[in-house]
């Protein structure tokens, strides 16, 4: 083997072990989820705190990878499609660890429900929640799976799904609403569930910006935000 | 001058333009945040209708600055300081973007409190967003400025100033849920302001994220999360 094969061998190694990382972060967020979801169901204050302690174990891994990509670009100094995968796999990491913070904001507000004094919530409280983390969770998995395969097809229909959970976010809180004026003593429990559903809603769409850097990685496009063509230049000096 | 130094200086050139699109991005978030609130405090619609609209620039800069560190990366190679200035760049990019939406986020939620058919709400009601936005927005303004400076220090500072506004955000949420339970029919005001707190509380976190990026670029350490060795490594496994 030439030593320059060596070379490509190595960095395709290393490449695999980042992409590695960040499939292995993204099923421990989607475990993060399932539990804290799983917590608030069956008023288990264990797990929910499991979830709280293990926020670092993510935290750990998002570290692991950023050096991993300092490391990429410094020693291997990537161009074209690899440099634009390793630039999106940086910024699905960044999504990744914010996916978990949310994942352990739920967690925290399943602890302050459960562990209250206060009688326990309403089931009815907490349907828009469970109904929410459904999609939200088929949302993540589809996008790890997109990444995984760099199915560009499944990242645009994820992205499309991101639709259908905010308009479920929206009819959450009206219905919550609605319950506080029913009865004003529940407050303490839907101002909780309100920012679980506001969480629920963020992982919608951290999912929907990791699918939108698998477009990008694959096509080399970068399909965020509006086109720029329609910005109007003299917008940006007001 | 030699053709190497002549390459070096368009690098410079290069990073510095890259520096001028996010010093000029957090500009403008900075100005999103105090039109958004003005218009809360002098329930100004048309303003608010403009901090929505003018998301789309925050966006647009966020565009331009990513296809430059694409630009420097493939085409400069860079290494060692240069390397972690663009990465800490463009990671500083993600979190102004985000306290775009937070701004906008604030705005469209002041367009539901001052275009509701509801009386407009108690302005007891708003004291503690200004408060927050004030401590937000002064860690907004002294991060950027350490940015510019790449004051390790004042970036120190910032991150410790977020505690000061998560004890306020605590605070706040206590007595938006007192004055629900005086008052049940003002339920509509006062979700929207639990939102515009959440979204203060959370452009603080933005701020803080940025302070660790700048002391990252000084000191080439990574001081965000936990230390990597109190982690168990057991604990990856679970």
């Amino acid at each position: 083997m030439s030593s320059e094969e060596h070379i490509f061998r190595r960095f395709d190694q290393e490449l695999a072990d980042l992409n590695g990382i960040v499939l292995r972060m993204g099923g421990l967020v989607e475990d993060q989820i399932a539990k804290a979801m799983h917590a608030l169901r069956e008023a288990d204050s264990e797990i929910a705190r499991n979830v709280v302690t293990r926020d670092h174990v993510v935290n750990f891994l998002d570290v692991q990878a950023d050096e991993q990509i300092v490391n990429l670009l410094a020693l291997r100094q990537p161009v074209g499609r690899d440099l634009r995968m390793i630039l999106s796999l940086g910024k699905t990491v960044t999504d990744l660890e914010r996916i978990g913070d949310e994942a352990e904001r739920i967690a925290r507000m399943t602890l302050d429900i459960h562990g209250s004094d206060n009688p326990p919530p309403d089931p009815l409280l907490l349907s828009d929640a469970f109904r929410m983390s459904r999609l939200a969770t088929r949302m993540l998995h589809d996008v790890l799976d997109a990444l995984a395969r760099l199915d560009v097809d499944k990242a645009i229909q994820v992205a499309r799904g991101d639709i259908e959970l905010d308009s479920e976010f929206q009819a959450a809180l009206r219905r919550l609403s609605t319950y506080i004026m029913q009865d004003a003593r529940n407050v303490g429990h839907i101002i909780n569930v309100t920012f679980i559903v506001k969480s629920l809603e963020r992982i919608g769409d951290h999912s929907k910006n990791i699918a939108e850097y698998v477009v990008f990685l694959v096509k080399g496009k970068d399909v965020r935000h509006i086109s720029p063509e329609s910005i109007d230049p003299e917008e940006l000096n007001r």
